[in-house]
């Protein structure tokens, strides 16, 4: 089982951002910017490209309105997305907020929140998403 | 009219990978690794996430074919996406083949490629989606 499986679950604690029936989004812990989320689906396809079609177009429609929420709830310039993947074998998408022009976003480069600063940034998506 | 645009209607030239009614794909110019590919909407939407849902879905599920067959072409150990969107004010997903484990990809940093190199990428990818 992922270690992403396990949050789903409730095994390991998370900063929850939107759940369906199919999808799971969260914040991630190292995040690239304040309010980096990731999206995944519940199913564990490793390789983004292997999940099938309807799969791959309910997941990235699921993450849509979560990137509308965190561009409302935080004000970037836009959300961008990335997917590397060799990580965790479980497919996630990452959106992240890229809050000044020019500067090219990077999973190598991180930036450090408090638990507080966490869930203060969960909240305000959540609440731009109900 | 957008860059982008005018690559579509022939106006500038482009290593061309695939097209369709309402998509279009080819190689980035400014590669950030070899093979590196840009899927875009022929329509002129700035933002990824304000395209619609059906022009969202379909964009996803026409790269998806792109990067098996960049994958096949090119033997990556997978290939990556990446959305920022700042610079051409029409949306575009980077599809970029990563060769290597633990090396985070940016569109910060360029690979420099020969036209015939280009040309030959370009043939390697269109004669695996073919």
């Amino acid at each position: 089982m992922t270690i992403f499986s396990r949050i789903i679950n409730g095994e390991l604690p998370c900063y929850k951002i939107a759940e369906d029936d199919r999808h799971f989004a969260f914040l991630d812990i190292n995040p690239a910017s304040r309010g980096h989320v990731l999206v995944i689906p519940k199913q564990e396809t490793d390789y983004i490209f292997d999940l099938d079609d309807e799969l791959l177009k309910s997941l990235i429609t699921f993450a849509k309105p979560i990137a509308k929420a965190m561009d409302r709830a935080l004000k970037p310039i836009r959300t961008g997305i990335m997917v590397e993947g060799l990580e965790v074998p479980h497919a996630h998408i990452h959106l992240i907020p890229l809050y000044t022009a020019g500067q090219y976003f990077s999973l190598g480069k991180k930036v450090k929140l408090s638990k507080a600063e966490m869930e203060e940034t969960a909240q305000l998506i959540r609440s731009e998403l109900s």
